[in-house]
C-alpha cells in the first residue's frame, strides 16, 4: 500500500519531464523495503484492536518516513550502495552524468536526493494524517510520531560526532544506537501502534520494555553485520563501518577487550586506511580477523542473546493478545538473528 | 511566537551537551526571519475571519517551514552568508573546528545543517497542528500545506537543473521561480490563511491572482538583487548568482537583450568565473554593467511594475475587508520595491 500511495504522490507531483526520474528512483527504493517499522507498529495495534486496512494503511506510512532516513543517511555517509543496488544519490548523479552536459554531477547527485528524501518525509505525514484513522485514533498517534522523528534527527546528530577518533564509551555507543537506531526501528513503532489503538497502559509498558530490548538486538546485530556482514546479503560494501571509522559496539568493545599487542596493531591498521571502497579487501579481512580474536564478536553475540531471552521472557507475563504475541516472538528472534 | 515555540523545542530536544550548539544556532536564525510568508497567510485569514491569536500561532509556523528551506538551501549552494551572518553549515563546520579534533569539519557542517534543517520541518508541522485551530479549519489548512511543502522541493529540483548552460529560455525560468519562490511565498501562504478561515470562493481566486503576481515580482526583485544587490542590505555575498552560473530572469533577459558585441563580452566574462566568494570583485563589477547596458535591468523593473499595477487593479474591484486590503497593498509595494 505504501507503493500505491508512493506511485500516486509521483504522478501528482512530477510532472516536468526531468522530474520523471526522480519517480523511477523512488519508487524502486520504496519497493524494495523490508517492512521492519510498519510491521512492529502494526503488532502494536493489534495489541489493542482487531486487524484493520484502515491502521494497515496508517502504519505503512513509516515505510516512507525509513526511506526519508536511509536516502539522507547515505548521502551524509556517501555510500555506494543500499538493498544491493547504488544508493539514491549515486543514482541521480549517474543520471545526470548521463543526460546533462553541465558539471557537478556529484552535487547534483547528493542535492537532488536530499529533496527526494524531503518528498519522502512530507508524504510519510500526509500518509499518516491521509489514512482515515478517527481523530482520537490520529491525535493519540501524533505525540509518539513527533518523538520519533525528533530522535531521529537527534541520534543521527549525535552519530555524527562519534567516531573512533573521539574513543567514545560502550555505554555512549550504546546510548546513541538506542535512540537513533533501536527507539526509532522497535519502541517507537509500537508505541505508535499501540497509541493508535488506545491500549493499556499494562500493555504498552510491556510492549516499550520489550521495544527498548529488541532495539538495541537490532542495533547490536547492525553493528556486527557493519563489520563483519556479508556485502551480498547485507547490500552494503564490506566493512563499511571501519572504513568510516565509526565507533560502534562491536569497535569500541574490540578496542577494550584487545590485548596491548593487539591495540598496536589496530593504530597500525587505522594508520593504513584504504581511500575507496574496493581499494584494499585486505585492509577489510585484517581488522575482521583482529576483531574477531579479541572476543569482542562473541561478545556482541552474547550481548544480543541476553537482550532477546529477557524480552521472550516479557512477553510470556505481559498477557498481550495471542496474534501480536506470536508476531512479536518471531521478530524478536528476526531481528537479531538476520543476516541483512 | 515562533521563537518561543522554537525555543521550546530546543529545550525539548537538545538536552546532550553536544546538542546545545543546535539549540544556539537556531534560535538565531530564526529570530533573525522577515515573516514575509505568515504575514500573506494572516493577512488570507483575515479575509474570512476576525483577529484571532490562534491563527497567527498557526501561520507562524510557515517561519520554521521557511527556516528548513533557507538552511537547506544554503547547503546545496554552499552559501557563505545568510541574513547578515555566516550561514547555518559554516557556523556549524567553525563550531567543529573549534570542539573538535577530528577531521572533515566541512562534511560536519553540512550534514548537522541538513539535520537541523530537517527538525524545522518536522516542527512546523507541530506547530500548524498544535495550534488549536477547529478541525475543520486544520482540515483545510493540511491540502494547501502539503501542496506548498511538495511543490517547494520539486521547485528546488527543478533548479537544481537550471543552470546559464542549459540556456533556458525566460518562459521556463519564469516557471521554476513561480514553483519554486512565487507559489510559495505569496500564493500559498495567502491560500492557506484563506482555507483556515473558510474564506469565500470569489475572495480566494482573487487572492490566488493577486498571489501569483505578486510572487513573480518578489522572485524578479529576488532575482535582481542577486545580480545586483548590495551585500550589505541583501545580507548576501556581491553578485552570488553570477558566481554560480544561476540562469535567473535577469540573466536570461541580459542574454537575450545583448548585442553580438555583448554576448561575446559575456562569453569572456563567463570562461574567466573566479573560484571563491572573495576573489574578483572587479569580475562581478563587470558582469553588473555589462547587464546594465543591456537593458535587462530596466526591462525588470519593467515586469515587477506591471505586476504591482495589475495586482493592485484586482484588489481594488475584489471587495475584501478594509484591514486585509490595506496589508496586501502595502506588501505589494514592500515585496516589489525592497533591498534586501
Amino acid at each position: 500500500m505504501v507503493s500505491t500511495f508512493t506511485a500516486q504522490r509521483c504522478i501528482e507531483h512530477f510532472t516536468a519531464p526531468d522530474t520523471a526520474v526522480l519517480g523511477r528512483v523512488l519508487r524502486e527504493f520504496v519497493a524494495d523495503g523490508k517492512y521492519v517499522r510498519s510491521t512492529f507498529a502494526y503488532l502494536g495495534w493489534l495489541c489493542g484492536q482487531p486487524e484493520s486496512g484502515t491502521a494497515a494503511q496508517a502504519v505503512a506510512s513509516l515505510e516512507l518516513l525509513h526511506a526519508f532516513a536511509l536516502i539522507q543517511d547515505d548521502v551524509m555517509d556517501d555510500s555506494a550502495t543500499r538493498r544491493g543496488r547504488p544508493t539514491v544519490h549515486r543514482q541521480l548523479a549517474d543520471w545526470h552524468t548521463r543526460n546533462h552536459t553541465g558539471q557537478g554531477a556529484q552535487r547534483f547527485g547528493r542535492s537532488a536526493a536530499i529533496l527526494l528524501s524531503d518528498l519522502c518525509l512530507l508524504w510519510a505525514d500526509r500518509m499518516l494524517r491521509e489514512a482515515d484513522l478517527t481523530t482520537a485514533e490520529l491525535d493519540r498517534a501524533w505525540p509518539v510520531y513527533d518523538l520519533m522523528r525528533s530522535e531521529l534527527a537527534v541520534g543521527q546528530f549525535s552519530d555524527l560526532l562519534n567516531d573512533t577518533a573521539t574513543a567514545p564509551s560502550l555505554e555512549a555507543v550504546l546510548d546513541i544506537a538506542r535512540r537513533k537506531s533501536g527507539n526509532y526501528t522497535v519502541r517507537r513503532p509500537l508505541e505508535l501502534g499501540a497509541a493508535m489503538a488506545g491500549c493499556t497502559r499494562e500493555h504498552t509498558v510491556a510492549l516499550q520494555r520489550y521495544g527498548a530490548l529488541i532495539g538495541e538486538a537490532f542495533q547490536l546485530r547492525d553493528d556486527q553485520l557493519g563489520v563483519l556482514g556479508d556485502p551480498c546479503t547485507t547490500g552494503k560494501p564490506l566493512g563499511d563501518d571501519l572504513r568510516q571509522g565509526k565507533a560502534t559496539s562491536v569497535t569500541v568493545i574490540a578496542r577494550e577487550m584487545a590485548t596491548p599487542h593487539q591495540r598496536n596493531q589496530m593504530k597500525t591498521l587505522t594508520a593504513a586506511l584504504p581511500r575507496s571502497a574496493d581499494d584494499d579487501p585486505e585492509w577489510v579481512c585484517s581488522w575482521q580477523k583482529l576483531i574477531v580474536a579479541t572476543g569482542a564478536h562473541s561478545r556482541v553475540e552474547q550481548l544480543i542473546d541476553q537482550r532477546v531471552v529477557a524480552a521472550s521472557h516479557l512477553l510470556k507475563v505481559a498477557r498481550l493478545p495471542a496474534l501480536p504475541l506470536q508476531g512479536l516472538m518471531l521478530l524478536a528472534e528476526k531481528c537479531s538473528r538476520r543476516d541483512h
